[in-house]
């Protein structure tokens, strides 16, 4: 289909956006800025620096890092520039940093300690609460040679989620590095692409068949109880074995996990490094203060970027969602990282150690949107505009409540006094002031207090006795007004 | 040139960004989040509500209102969706809304009152100051056909620039509206295109020329002290007369400015409802408080953007700009606005009457950059590592003093003693504390304040008295430490 096939859209054709660029609205946009400040106060409070990207950068200098990268540009929003160079959107925020810091070389000195807060874009297919738009908040330290600078963003990314509101059991934070696993699979014997996928799918599934239908999948293959044939990955039964103590070696506390390990990930060199890193950690998150509970270590866990060099950390929210609508949504990861040893070589050819977090704000913002814990906040003060010949009034008594520090605001639509106080109601106003022809000849406003308003107006039967009692009402003199305006608003706060 | 002409870029000269978008640095990321906090802590405080769009539109829902937009997709990112479509990157935070009201109908209801902050890419030639991502912070009310809406927008757009810290004299906003400019082309019969032009061109020279140059250029045409001739616009005599008394209208205070345009302006319809309009915007004005010298009517000003429909207001930084370099620079317009009755009716065939006002909030960043004004932040302590072997001691430490509440880091680098003091030195330390075998075995730890150390140090000769004095370096007991550390950092902020 060319171009010159679609037939131009007109009229109310025209107003669509593209799928996985969500519109935001005032509670979940304070929503998510609140946990951009809280995150980002932790990183601050760790001793991190700000350091922010543009969002394109040439498709080169980014890389290809994503997990379904096998074509070119797939997963990411590429673009030709004038001079014929093709610039990216950034799809994370550690690809743009190992740039930064290969341009900068040693003006930045190290270690480079940075935060960063911002939208990435993955050019992927958009679904229920995938986005093509999602914001990340990361911490890296740039130039950490050393297993304690991972067991230090694990430790933060613990208590960064502690901070926005998550408790004991409520969320998890799971461990491993790449050289254990590669270690194991060393171990059984396990030389072919295909055979090492077969393990590492089957591993995956340990949760969902346990560990009989896993040790089917590693061995012979299973039958499922529809009756269906999987092929195994054809290991003997001692290997299975040795596949499965790892997998099952998840303990109560990081100390039995690893002592369980240690008699699980066989002998050779890989595995042997992966578990003096892991161990290395465990020490490490000790003296940080970690939680058992907040940080374990896994075995099974497997960061899908293509970066990862070393140990890797996966964020899981526990805690179940429920929507407003009793629907449970799962919502899965909220947060990783891992060391990246290698990213900034591919520009300098020297290794430079680094490690990072990152946040998943928009993933934590939907969470608390789907549980309707978005922000709620107060809406403004109407100043009722009854003479739309001369609004100067309403435009008046605005500027005087603004200028005592309330939030307030003259009617500025074209309805009268009925679509008025709708306005008022929608906007949440906790108050409406009305000034009219009578209030400017007494030198008076008249204020109604919505909340009270409503609620006495429940206990009134007629619309005779409404009129009469005015329910919430009150005139006071003009110079009383900012006064008489804000005890109601703090009655109501 | 084809892609395959070109050679793949390896190594260091991968480690490039496109020019345009800028990496942001500590201080300017502070200095622009706190505009971005006080300019929509003003807007929030005239009642308006968050809404944000995402980064792409449909390139037909964005539409082209780019002031040099004769080239398709020029002035913008576009790219081609999956199903073909054309996606823009949003070239400003205005149109989106028509295509989030259009979109949304009724549901939102009206006035509906919006405040905006994010970036907006311009596919624009970059230069020094000119970025091709830039932050825009807005406020909207859609459904609001009174031209004190407008007077709303220009006496907030004043208060936010108040709030951000420009004093009288500093800024102006300048107010006009298209319908008055129209109404005087049209009452000295410039028919033509280009006579229209031509009349514009010479008035945008008043600044330059003074009157007798722009009579020229209004008239037969000007000789430059150069020799070369301009052309004029070819009006008679009297016409010549009664654009410069319309360009020269501006006065002391709005109301004399009014007065003048009333002489000036001529006798057309159009000229007279433009005169109708800044009328009514001056009255709002004044029940606004918005004072004489910040917010003046501008019969010259003319914007951009091609959606404005009435009044339009251009907000531009008086306030001499001089570097740490020595050198003044010219930054200009720092935001605007106007009137677009029309953008919404693209969508839906029905006027929705809006008007809007956006503060460029990286020209302000740049400012203040260029200034030394950006933000200043307290450095972390830092603890340094001093047994590699065994990092915990200092991660136990950092983690104390943060858990009182302080900014602390342990030491994540490979560097001796010497570049870890360096490193606390390059980070704006406060302090470091220390904890070597001496001190493990003793139970204390050594602080060491860095401001103080540094002001001592100046007055000590050898590096032998260096080493006895020991300047600002303290041992406490661990139980001590916190206080202590406390006590420098508090002396210090």
């Amino acid at each position: 289909m060319s171009d010159k096939d679609t037939q131009p859209l007109t009229g109310k054709d025209l107003a669509r956006k593209p799928r996985g660029f969500p519109d935001k609205r005032e509670g979940l946009i304070h929503a998510q800025a609140k946990l951009v400040e809280t995150v980002t106060g932790i990183y601050r409070k760790w001793g991190f620096e700000a350091l922010e990207t543009g969002a394109f950068e040439y498709a080169d200098a980014l890389g290809k890092f994503l997990p379904d990268d096998d074509r070119p540009n797939a997963g990411v929003f590429a673009i030709q520039d004038d001079d014929e160079q093709w610039m990216s959107l950034r799809y994370d925020l550690t690809a743009p940093l190992a740039r930064f810091i290969a341009e900068a070389g040693q003006t930045v000195g190290r270690p480079f300690r940075r935060y960063a807060a911002g939208p990435v874009w993955r050019n992927e297919k958009p679904g229920p609460g995938r986005f093509r738009e999602f914001w990340q908040c990361d911490a890296d330290t740039v130039g950490a040679p050393g297993f304690h600078a991972d067991a230090e963003m694990i430790a933060m990314g613990a208590e960064a989620l502690r901070a926005v509101g998550m408790e004991t059991g409520e969320f998890v934070i799971r461990v491993n590095t790449r050289r254990l696993l590669n270690g194991v699979l060393e171990s059984v014997g396990a030389a072919s692409a295909d055979t090492r996928l077969a393990i590492l799918r089957a591993l995956d599934k340990l949760d969902r068949l346990g560990a009989s239908g896993v040790a089917d999948l590693l061995g012979k293959g299973r039958l499922d109880d529809s009756g269906d044939f999987t092929k195994g990955a054809g290991l003997g039964d001692a290997e299975v074995k040795a596949v499965l103590a790892f997998a099952e070696a998840g303990a109560k506390t990081r100390a039995e996990t690893l002592a369980n390990l240690s008699k699980a990930a066989g002998n050779s060199e890989e595995g042997k490094a992966g578990l003096a890193e892991l161990e290395a950690i465990a020490v490490a998150l000790e003296a940080l203060g970690a939680p058992e509970g907040d940080v374990v270590i896994d075995p099974s866990v497997v960061r899908g970027l293509e970066y990862y060099t070393g140990p890797v950390y996966e964020a899981e929210l526990l805690r179940e969602v429920t929507g407003e609508d009793g629907k449970t949504y799962r919502i899965g990861s909220i947060g990783g990282g891992g060391r990246y040893d290698d990213l900034v070589a591919r520009f300098t050819g020297e290794t430079v150690p680094a490690t990072g977090f990152s946040v998943g704000i928009s993933r934590l913002a939907s969470a608390l949107a789907i549980m309707g814990e978005t922000v709620k906040l107060d809406g403004p003060v109407v100043v009722l505009n009854l003479d739309k010949d001369s609004p100067a009034v309403a435009l008046e008594i605005a500027t005087m409540l603004r200028r005592a520090g309330l939030r307030a605001e003259a009617y500025m639509g074209g309805s009268g006094m009925k679509g008025q106080m709708k306005y008022a109601d929608r906007r949440g106003a906790p108050a409406v002031v009305m000034v009219g022809s009578n209030e400017i000849e007494a030198g008076t406003v008249t204020i109604k207090d919505l909340e009270m308003g409503a609620m006495k107006a429940k206990a009134i039967q007629s619309n005779e006795e409404y009129r009469e009692a005015r329910p919430g009402q009150i005139e006071v003199p003009r110079d009383q007004m900012v006064e008489a305006v804000r005890r109601i608003v703090e009655a109501q706060g």
